[in-house]
């Protein structure tokens, strides 16, 4: 890089080289050389860069307000966050997402670049900080104690707005097929074994309605999302803000959000040091991906053959399954399903861990939080809508054999134990199962039941909905 | 064992001998066989063993009303299970708590222990099932797939009760210590290092909300349990249920738990299948444990010393701490929470291996969630209650020094930030710290600030308070 | 409690009071308070125990041969030992496994028990350790730091044996049936759709197989544990221990255990405060346990049915399966066994936290790592004993029909694959899909090759055995 | 895209376009529909491409040999694989690295680039596959579940040789650190309490031995790698292979990765359905994290302060610690890598939860598996880089204070105890504690032992470095 192509900017360490063209600055730049971690920056969220600038914008109005900070100033940095805002000078926000600094260095990258944007703006060059300081301006009443937290719980917010549109969308995919298969009768199976007739559309009925109650959790995780702990400046003793800064701040962002329910919250020192709200989250994503997964393991295992499997199911082809074996199709879609499970699931470790080595005023380990949360989120996103798209939605259902099996199964026993009573249902169905003669001709045979009796308590109705 | 002190009980696969005192019957005997696992059997968990008696309970009488049990049996087990549930008969609740079969050996030790205890009552022979049977009368209108996940739900609702209860004694212990320790100044650290000022009744203040907030997740979880699939018999379908008897049911299980919240879910087969109320529970728990462990780690830095430690607070002594070292005393009791901690969150990931696990129409590995779950919250209640009684209570904080070091500490130009410009204030802190002067000193020699401003900026209410 | 029924025991912090009948004293009684967490003592892990009393004796040898002990009290001591090795006095052994201390509660325990025993054989009071004292001459040069972590090593290679001794006798069990099944053809399938004949045998080969590299594996973690710090007293500086002790303590604990690889670790310090080789250790363990998982899953599926599942494989039937469906039987072992499983990778998260969360001269949570790993071990022996009594020796084979299916199954197009081509293999293979036909029946319908090419390609031998 | 900027492909479900410039084919291009989950793509992972390109180099050099594959193509494909293994078209390797698919489409995008770069190479168009295949040539005598597992194990060894490397540098920088701080002395800690005298250097000198440990078990982990199942094609059966195929293609690959302990597995079958091997390696990795993570804690805690925390080190300032603390300087490297450490135990989770769920004659999930191991590799390496870099290097250790507060610490008193008797010693540290004074001065004033006494038990060499 040539001279030219550079400028100076300087911190508390001296002085240090960057892009001219670069709006970030000094703080950056020795991130930049610390944090060579991951190839993931703050750029490939785009949540959390947005939040970023909504929390400064909201913050700068709330001093104007009170006449800490000057008007022009002001407007400046008011149209800089706009800006990041509405999608520009995202590659600018060049920090890993994994650093040291509890956040500080991605606090300092948006004071950084919002700080030079504003100076150009108002006709200066980057980089001359007298005229608008990164910190002393953009940065003014707060600190990455509090500014950080609060802007990841925007993001978050943000994020779960799309992983709730997606699921949404895939419990109607599967509440559709409850509905396309609510006359295929089926055998239901406990621990892998025959148990009792039910029917195709009650299975999948259970998996709309199980992801169902995934909506409610996550709905009430989002929830405690919006207590917040601007204002509190270092360690939440409220230092260097402004009395009236913290209603106003959290009011602008109320507005710039659009979520009403933002509040400050009661205990600012509890509130900057503790991540349980993070935990809480992780642990309703967890549970997210464990009912994901289970979900897939049914459908891979319903559509396991297509000779020698249950077939009960078939997936749409995607993609040829094989690169040896000709004409093999796989249920490639929910086994990438499953693995991002696995992936959230593995996430939430990292997020306790993370969480545990938290010591006194301040959890230092916030950063990973955030990347493992917000990798789930978007990779849950992501793979709940290619589920739904590329197949659920193609699903389709054997419609002959099952019944015939239902129809022979010594599950149809169960059905005949209390007229028979529990010992004289075992004896027929332990018979059937060594004969392999179907359980009704044995009973009928032995004379135990009548034929009104049996037609009774062997409809489709009385076996698969209960005594409804 | 001689003959005489054994009797013959018999299931689908044959004959076995129980011993004759034993209650339990065939189905027990053989899962005895089957199971010998771990040394902890249902009778380690009191709250199950009388949850799974409130059930059967429950079931006869609601059989009983609908005329599908007679009242003799019906009065004869009720009065069975009412022995069992104020803690009789414990005992005989023999089943390894890691079992096979999906809960089927618990229901099964329960329906075989008030068939023979209802039989003596009734003056007929343990055993005599023709008179009374474990199946046909005690099971009647249930399978395990319901009364097996409700009962635990139930029990799971009376260890809550408990770690709430030693919850809400440590959040108010410490908060006990946050009003003593109101006046107590220190240095507040981020990242371990010196940050801004504060009081150690803040610190202590923030220990006590953030268990409040806990306190609240674990009702919200609990509420989540009270959502019950009793009637749903095998696989949800209510097959061999009567009508009117799942409503009955629950409404009796509601008199007997004197829980008013129990209600019937929505979709019975997926009630049956998802174990997401236990996943949730889990991750709620897991939060719980993280949050102690850390209040553990800062209560044992804090702590450190005597002499080459940080030395704010001091913890009860409670043992010699060591073999070796004359005179060593260390923070035993919040090591041993750390300890609790560090098992719960284990356990959540058995727990979520258990749920991914689950197949179609059932999870066979409740079991092992049952037990992960009811450990975690009987070691946390243990251990909370110590932490309580053994060391909160008892802790005194150092009044002296540290507030000389927050008098001298570059944690004091935080404070005169604003009105010094952050540049300023930085050449003034690493001066301080690289001549080992006093900040405010510099700050008066280079007459920066006058002595009013000086005073105004660095009252202890306006280091610790913000601009209240 | 009577008073004749209790002596006066005391430590540096007084007088506390103990069972007169009571070996342990007043380290210990205070233990009983602090630790009430679990019912779990160290008296349930027998070769925890024996260990403990081993490495006081191998260390009343050597301090007696350096003339730092008395004859006369190392011979009581030792005595005592050998009387705890033996089984004795286990019930004395009272501390809850999860306690604070860093395992000094242990160690005190162990020392005041022999200390104790040893007086009684000296002729004195149990409490008169004035004639013999549990620190000054049971404990002499040593420290819980050196003696605790040896003694748990040498507790867990005794665990390390029982689990070899039982997986092998798996790996037996299933390579029996790999030679039972040789001639079995069965359909072989990935992602559970149908890939490329195989037969049962090479199936069951292949488990047996896996599980030989788990015990090379278990065996390289067991050959880590040999290394000690015995010796090393407090925090590994070998203060208070003589020149020459550490080597010889070493030697007699080698000569007690029949270890002979025992060695000293090169540097104490770090021996002393490091726990990487539980952390190995429970990490291999996690593999054993997502193996037996894996096989248990495995043999869960091929034995589904008995109508509407695979079928291949027939699981012993163990106990009725079922309270309402009269004939179930389930794979109660497996599932058995897949929750050990789950738990033992719980309980590596738990190793893994505690690990982690060591502080400089030593890891205060070791207790917590060592009833994870013990009970892992156990629970893992116990486990692995009854799959192979109770499971896998009693599998049968289906023999008939999955020929059938492999002759008829489009994944026998994989081997003419090489003679059509892939394109070609692949129209047929969606062809006999889409029409239901033998693919066999397309091929030769339309001459795509001869029957002596056909011949050549499908012989079970080159099916399953390859090329050979 | 224009009409002229693309080409058309196919597969066994039909047409599908791709762009004209790329040299991926029909199954990627479903593949890049099928998987949009993250955005990180195989080329993300230099070390994976490459081995793909070595396994079909060598696959195709015993093909050739074995006549299977004519000259002129194996020439073709054998140049373009050495183009890639040079670092060129590693951009089309464009497939997401979470996928469906067991790594069909990693196989297939490597089979498409190859192929069509070889047309090229033979002056054909892009896509003429009747001139060369990608099934029927490139992946002659392979299948997905041999060569996939192959290259990953290879890519894999290629990352540890990086790991190995960084960690040699970071334990000799430590361990010059150790001879740099030889003696300065302080108080060793145990439970973060003062125990016994110990200097910096012993300190240092644990943290590289504790590394030096964890080189070895990464290498025996390394060499498990070395056994590989290629030539078992599909579920290894070595079906389409030719005899003598297998033994040459690993010997190739053994010449062209200059491994020379790369052989064959003895049993095909467990190995491909087997991933027992990543378990392993993931299961040191996490211990290598949990060492990393307790060294990073020990330097944060170390270096506390600087007025208020321990202060026996100083770390290199890398950069402001603030955005409102002037001056603040925060440990930001040590953070980082235990944030890197806590992703890599989450990974190891995901690996588990992936390992367990294989099923059968496949492990569909080796994706996620590759993808957390790699990851965890490449973050790792990079953390450690940095930690030795600009850390360690740079730490320097304060050398007055600590010494006199050795001298003066109860520590002190268990050099004396075994003089004075456990009982006298603790009464003299509990009198020095209560009173302030030093406890030499007690001994010397109660005459508990002569000045010829103390001076030989309290020599700085006597009290770090054991009787020696």
């Amino acid at each position: 890089m040539s001279l030219a192509s550079t400028r100076t900017e300087h911190d508390m360490l001296g002085e240090i080289s960057v892009p001219a063209e670069a709006y970030y600055g000094a703080h950056t730049a020795r991130a930049l050389v610390n944090f060579p971690i991951t190839r993931e920056t703050l750029a490939d969220r785009h949540h959390l860069v947005v939040a970023l600038a909504t929390v400064k914008q909201a913050a700068a109005a709330a001093n104007a307000e009170l006449g800490a900070l000057d008007r022009t100033r002001a407007e400046a940095i008011a149209e800089a966050c706009t800006e990041i805002r509405s999608g520009r000078l995202h590659d600018q926000f060049v920090v890993d997402l994994i650093q040291g600094g509890a956040g500080t260095s991605t606090n300092m990258n948006a004071n950084e670049v919002i700080a030079n944007r504003a100076l150009e703006l108002l006709g200066h060059e980057r980089g001359d900080h007298r005229a608008l300081h990164p910190l002393d301006h953009v940065n003014l009443g707060q600190s990455t104690n509090d500014v950080y937290p609060t802007a990841v719980k925007i993001a978050l917010d943000g994020h779960l707005g799309e992983l709730l549109a997606v699921l949404a969308e895939l419990r109607e995919a599967l509440a559709a097929k409850a509905t396309e298969f609510a006359d295929v009768i089926k055998m239901g199976r406990t621990q892998l074994q025959d148990a009792v007739p039910m029917t195709s559309g009650q299975e999948f009925g259970a998996f709309a309605a199980t992801l169902g109650e995934d909506e409610q959790r996550l709905a009430e995780a989002r929830s405690l999302l919006h207590e917040l702990n601007l204002g509190g400046t270092a360690i939440g003793t409220e230092l260097n803000a402004r009395p009236g800064y913290r209603e106003r701040a959290i009011a602008h962002l109320r507005d710039l959000t659009g979520i009403p329910t933002l509040v400050s919250a009661p205990d600012l020192v509890e509130a900057t040091q503790d991540v349980g709200v993070f935990v809480q989250l992780s642990g309703v994503l967890k549970r997210v991906a464990v009912k994901l997964s289970k979900i897939c393991n049914d459908l891979r295992l319903l559509s396991s053959g297509p000779q020698a499997g249950l077939g009960e199911i078939t997936l749409p082809a995607r993609q040829a399954g094989s690169s040896i074996m000709p004409g093999k199709v796989n249920p490639v879609i929910p086994e990438a399903v499953n693995q991002v499970a696995f992936e959230v699931v593995g996430n939430d470790v990292t997020v306790t861990l993370a969480a545990e080595g938290g010591q006194l005023q301040l959890n230092a380990f916030e950063p990973i939080i955030v990347r493992a949360l917000t990798s789930g989120l978007d990779h849950l996103t992501s793979a709940i809508g290619v589920l739904t798209r590329h197949c659920v939605r193609g699903i389709t259902a054997r419609r002959e054999s099952p019944a015939d099996a239902v129809a022979t199964s010594v599950g149809l026993v169960t059905a005949l134990s209390p007229a028979l009573g529990h010992e004289a249902a075992c004896a027929i169905a332990l018979e059937a199962h060594r004969t392999g003669r179907p359980a009704l001709e044995l009973v009928r045979e032995q004379q135990l039941l009548t034929e009104e009796q049996l037609g009774a308590l062997t409809t489709p109705q009385a076996l698969t909905r209960g005594p409804g």
